[in-house]
């Protein structure tokens, strides 16, 4: 039984779990990414001249995007992931190993560099900043939504070692996938069901009780309402909601985009004066790719700080204990002032 | 909307995302229980008179169990967690506030304390201890089942800091809720189906697969075979499986768990050796409780190797991605020498 692990390049995999039916992204290339970030090493450690997304190091990754357009001065960058879960444009397979089921790992694995500066979390950027980073999720998003093969954009952030960072250097990640994952398609026929029984978008009806009761409610602008999660599975579960019905995060105005990074800005800088600066994960929920037709989805956004580690309960049952109520979050949060940038 | 945090006594609550119709449990008291286990403090700390756990401060806990039955000189003993997530023969409530639906946090949490010695892991345990151990998680289940309340046992262990522990003597949980917890009942509807349209059982299906083509087998005895699962969540997930089709872990035999205590042993055993000492979860998945007509079930037990954090990807998505493929991790633990005890 003993043979030296294959060196051959490993395409990743999509394998289904024949028990729950629910698909797993099996991608060995991503264990040997590299890290600036080792346990006990502080964040916001100072600009390495290796960093590869520091100005200077364009020519370390493959650019998708630049704004402002062009080789130097940007404020944004999008770039391929060198380290990709999935691979664009791969060779698309499907392999039978008797009970098993697998297919290729086609997708997307994109990396968007939100800044020049090493050194800043979201909330601590200009507004226009953070614009730019909505422009760049949004202008990717439509590209990638346009290839056949791609079922789901997810576009997310991990801030910090608790939530899975490798690498300091401020930026979110793209991944498209050829399925539709799990949580979304519970959402997508979360809401349709919804739609079915009560005849309205349960998003809408959260934002209308959440602002009549305020028990959850962080904060809100002209365009954003954002609230704890009534049923969150973390502590401090934040949602950022639209307040207009809108099924796609792609189809928002430039001044939807401005009012939705005031309130990220705003609602990640309450988590960060409330818990001392968490590490923290964002996930943009929208509709499925290419769905245009099918107008029952709400986007939003979710964001899950990390305060506590998931056990042998949670992973084993899927059922979360979540050790602080959402209404003491919300009025930790609503009187949180933001740290001084 | 300023208002000081309520002080009275909280009693855990399930509620339930309007959305994605998936239970929380909102347990308050839960984020306040002590740790002996800082981060940077190596485990393994000397046994310290706090200790909850250690023989002497038996008096901190109700006893639910000892083995062998006494006051003195136990193996192993049960208590209620001092903390626990849902609350014993709490009053059944249900509340509504507009749209969200919430049940008062009925159900059992209790602490399995696998042994007198502050300082083991299972793997490091005598063969009858381990078995000690079993026998105590299936004489606890069988009285939890009892409770028609009860629709779920899940027993499970968090060993280290990046699992979860809070406390560094050696312990197991068992927690009883009320519904069948979300990844329960997909396994439960999953295994149904196959039957169905394949007319045989998956997981014996996976056993025949696996000692034929060794691919992902770790190891094996008379009763049951210990394999990387095929669609892994996590990088070394391994699943123990009895050979014998089997829907409830409580109708082992002694003999059939003197075998399970040998497989978990060198299991655990090995994933120290290849892994260095990680931290880790398991989780006990049988038949949900009171279900004794539907035999489609086949328990195991899954072990999860935290070695990689789950991002926003996952949290977002719930689709995973695996950095090691199965076929490795089998290889690499098939390899492992257990470290000397």
């Amino acid at each position: 039984m003993s043979e030296a692990p294959s060196m051959q390049p490993f395409i990743p995999e999509l394998r289904k779990d024949i028990i729950t039916r629910e698909w797993v992204i099996i991608s060995r290339g991503r264990g040997r990414r590299p890290t600036d970030l080792p346990v006990g090493v502080p964040e916001g450690a100072p600009t390495t001249e290796t960093c590869p997304f520091c100005p200077g190091n364009e020519g370390a990754s493959e650019t998708l995007l630049t704004l402002p357009d062009g080789p130097t001065g940007w404020q944004v960058r999008v770039v391929r992931n060198k380290f990709p879960a999935l691979i664009w444009k791969a060779e698309v397979t499907r392999k039978e190993s008797g009970i098993y089921d697998s297919v290729s790992g086609n997708g997307s694995h994109e990396v968007v560099i939100e800044s020049p500066d090493h050194n800043l979390d979201i909330w601590q950027m200009s507004q226009g900043q953070v614009e730019a980073v909505l422009d760049a999720y949004r202008q990717r998003f439509i590209i990638l939504e346009q290839d056949p093969l791609v079922r789901y954009v997810l576009i997310f952030r991990n801030h910090g070692l608790g939530a899975g960072t490798s690498l300091a250097h401020p930026h979110s990640q793209i991944i498209a996938t050829p399925v539709v994952p799990h949580y979304i398609e519970a959402e997508v026929d979360g809401i349709k069901r919804y739609w079915e029984y009560i005849e309205r978008c349960p998003f809408c009806a959260i934002i209308t009780q959440e602002l009549a009761t305020e028990e959850r409610l962080i904060s809100q602008n002209e365009g954003y309402v954002a609230v704890t999660a009534f049923a969150g599975r973390f502590p401090y579960e934040s949602w950022i909601i639209p307040r207009r019905h809108q099924p796609h995060f792609r189809d928002t105005t430039d001044a939807e985009r401005a009012s939705l990074a005031a309130i990220l800005r705003d609602t990640l800088g309450r988590i960060a004066g409330a818990l001392n600066f968490p590490s923290y994960n964002y996930a943009l929920h929208t509709g499925p790719a290419g769905a245009g037709v099918d107008s029952t989805f709400h986007w939003h956004l979710e964001i899950f700080p990390r305060v506590t580690t998931p056990g042998g309960f949670e992973l084993g049952s899927d059922l979360y204990i979540n050790t602080t109520t959402p209404e003491d979050a919300a009025r930790a949060l609503r009187e949180s002032s933001i740290p001084a940038g």
